[in-house]
């Protein structure tokens, strides 16, 4: 990697005290960006290098503080809107004058408020520090990294688009989930495609659900009802977030781990993506909001309760999908998405549950005669088969398990339920390598493999507009569920024709 | 359950005092066989049954003291030769007279040396203690338990089978194999036919191989080299457990777990067991016997040196076969059975070994550019890609492991062996139930499930005669190994045309 220079608009906000520094700081202690890093961090309030310097190594988390201290010399502050010709001119002749100046690479990194995003790329072009490039520009290259909410809906999404790349070709834009900078999450494509005796299972044939859940405790703390409710859990959490995970674990093999060849097969499932219409809608997804209730032994408000959220509010703090993947590999299976705050527990997790065996062999009750044994199986009054369920926990705890039956120790052919678990702390240790850590280093690095493609966020907010239009419309009813509890029964319905159950991250 | 009388000739041996009164002892203390359960232990030194029980008492087992004292009132003993008329008439008196006399059910339990196996049964029917039965005879029933060896080949094992049919129907003949009486090679059918997720890659399309290895530390302790000799390692282990532990884990899945079904799916794969000619015996086996070296640190004589074997001994303490099966499931599939004395570590398992994946996506080194790493791949110098194995550990650690490749924390997209795995005791504790236990309910009971049928014996030893033919006739090298290390290095050519190594039960 040549000599780079990082450029942090929303220097004084919160993701670059705790997540921006603490990533690059982590990097710096482990040598990875080569000598000549110069991260400039811009904000409008006037501020010393040593005073923001002084900032960040207050919020910096223990472990890295060492690493911190060899990328505190090369931090450096400047006041400046990023609206502001003047103060991008002023930026310009500062990078410019640093250590090999224009023919470093140089990222910048939009932390700002989302409808800031295309016109810092605009004014950043015009000020000369962002041009298009040509993919063969290796030294002196240009990148943006642009966080998320990326649009509001499909038509946002492609005008952002749009604007984005009026300045801008597509290899120049990081556009950031960092749920993809996850350990776990990665792993789902090693796990898929490295082993061999999944893939063959991973299909129609053989799987009945796959559900994926991100259960949250939290509801509004830290004041953040009123942007929650400009957004919603839809939005908020499956439109990105889990629809990325989905993408990762139903997408088809890619012929390389290239991030074109990953990110195509990745849009080629997300356009699979049934958006369902009509009546559709109504069966398929079920929203709700949080009422009061109590969550680990804590009495707590209900949405509606929560400061910043308007009396009239009709966003959803739960929602629950069951989608359906319009491809040969997955056609009928039902895929079931479940995200709430304020639900029990805390976890994140991916089931993918298989068929039953087709034959009832064992388990047949002490002293039952053939007849007696074969009425009751015929009539389902015999029901020990379980189906074998592969869990991949991706937080807090990380694990791979696999449900299955062992004969029970004992005089006769009785199956027990059983697991073969594999845990990634007992394994590893520690893996608290964070998210954006990995993410920036790929940006850093120019690839774009774990970024969110244009079309692959134009297919997610397609699938996601189907429901918030629908919803919109008052055809989906709002329901409450106590906080603490696991959500609306009415949930449970959208396992229709299919054996199984919401699971609770047990 | 029915009254019932179980004889035992043999009665002064080391089975009945080790085995088949503890095992009834247990069964007594689980309060499984009825009231009325007499057992007359038949052997030619004259004794009381007090003497009898008192001898049996001091070899029972502390855990099962109490059991034992609940069945010892209903031991008895009875001096006699199999082979004497008059000694069978005393013996039929004496079961007349006990409570239900002739009309309780009678199990006859053959511990005896093999060629009195058919002279026995022809007494005992001649002596009208174990007639010709119908099948519907459900209360006086009469069986017989034959204990191995059955038959030394193919053509002793008709010849026994055809005498023991000129007297009995084969519902009335239970041969035992401990093997089958064991609780993991129970699970065997259990695991396969209780989980839907491992049928769809069990054949040739997604399995390497199958290694089956019974690896033993033992050599000839206690004075057996004499009879080891006249038997070997392939009639020892290979021809009968082995080949039923092979049968279980190959077999098609049977209709129900009714007796008739699974052997019948049973022999089905033992005939489809190709019986090797010419060359490809030479190709496919490898046999050797121990030299003296040291195992676990101490040393012992190798088995030319052993008690009682011959100087000019030709029979083998190890062998490997490289077996295959002519069906659709398995064709080109190589089979890989091992068993020896005197080796490193004695362990009982079975390893399912799946294809490795297509593809090599993952474990690209570091810094290595696109070309470079497709250059690599094409020329075979990547070679990360490993085959998940499933692991069935039969003994003495009883376990099921699943290894398989996960993302190794760090930046880059590299992945690490790992396992998922289960372990009986951690779910189970321990699981002691003596494996005749099961057998001689079975027996009592009147399933012959976990017995050999007569067709199944037969298949047995038509695969293992094409080895000890061609061995006969020196075509096959005899080879030395030290005790103590994993066999002749020459077992390792089995392998040939596909990828793996003898396991190390590691």
């Amino acid at each position: 990697m040549s000599p780079t220079q990082v450029v942090i608009f929303g220097a004084s906000g919160d993701l670059t005290s705790r997540k921006l520094i603490p990533a690059l700081a982590s990097l710096v202690g482990k040598g990875l960006p080569p000598e000549g890093l110069r991260v400039i961090g811009v904000s409008r309030r006037p501020k010393t290098d040593e005073a923001w310097r002084q900032e960040l190594r207050e919020a910096i988390p223990k472990e890295l503080a060492d690493a911190f201290e060899k990328l505190a010399p090369h931090l450096g502050y400047e006041a400046g809107d990023v609206q502001s010709d003047d103060d991008l001119a002023r930026l310009k002749a500062r990078l410019d004058a640093l250590p090999g100046g224009e023919s470093t690479g140089r990222l910048f990194y939009l932390s700002l408020k989302p409808e800031l995003f295309a016109p810092a790329v605009a004014r950043l072009c015009t000020a000369g520090l962002l041009p298009r490039q040509r993919e063969d520009e290796r030294e002196a290259w240009r990148r943006v990294v642009v966080e998320k909410p990326f649009g509001h809906d499909l038509q946002s999404a492609q005008q952002l688009n749009a604007e984005l790349h009026a300045h801008l070709r597509e290899f120049q834009i990081f556009r950031i989930d960092h749920y993809l900078g996850k350990e776990t999450v990665q792993n789902l494509l090693g796990f898929r495609f490295h082993n061999a005796i999944f893939e063959p299972v991973w299909n129609r044939q053989h799987v009945e659900l796959v559900q994926i859940t991100v259960a949250e405790e939290l509801g509004m703390e830290g004041g953040r009802g009123g942007y929650y409710d400009t957004t919603g859990a839809l939005r908020d959490m499956v439109q990105n977030h889990m629809l990325q995970v989905l993408a990762l674990v139903t997408m088809e093999p890619p012929s390389s781990l290239d991030a074109e060849a990953v990110r195509a097969q990745k849009v080629a499932l997300l356009r699979s993506l049934r958006a369902p219409t009509g009546r559709e809608v109504i069966e398929s997804s079920v929203r709700a909001r949080y009422a009061p209730g109590s969550v680990r032994g804590k009495d707590v408000p209900g949405y509606l309760q929560e400061d910043g959220v308007p009396d009239d509010s009709s966003t959803e703090t739960y929602v629950a999908i069951r989608a359906e993947i319009e491809n040969w590999r997955w056609a009928g299976v039902p895929i079931l998405l479940r995200h709430g705050k304020r639900l029990p527990k805390r976890f994140t997790e991916v089931q993918v549950q298989f068929r039953t065996p087709p034959l009832q062999l064992f388990n047949r009750p002490e002293g039952m005669d053939d007849d007696e044994y074969r009425r009751a199986l015929r009539e389902g009054r015999l029901c020990e088969r379980r189906p074998n369920v592969l869990t991949l926990s991706l937080q807090p705890h990380e694990s791979i398990t696999l449900s299955f039956g062992v004969k029970r120790p004992g005089n006769a052919m009785n199956m027990a339920p059983a697991e073969l678990r594999f845990d990634y702390r007992d394994a590893f240790g520690e893996t608290s390598a964070p998210a954006y850590e990995r993410l920036l280093l790929d940006a850093l690095r120019g690839d774009p493999t774990l970024f969110i493609r244009s079309d692959e966020i134009e297919a997610c907010w397609r699938f996601a507009d189907a429901y918030t239009r629908a919803w919109k419309s008052g055809e989906v009813p709002m329901h409450e569920h106590a906080a603490g509890s696991w959500g609306p029964s009415e949930a449970d319905t959208l396992f229709y024709g299919c054996e199984g159950s919401w699971s609770t991250g047990e």
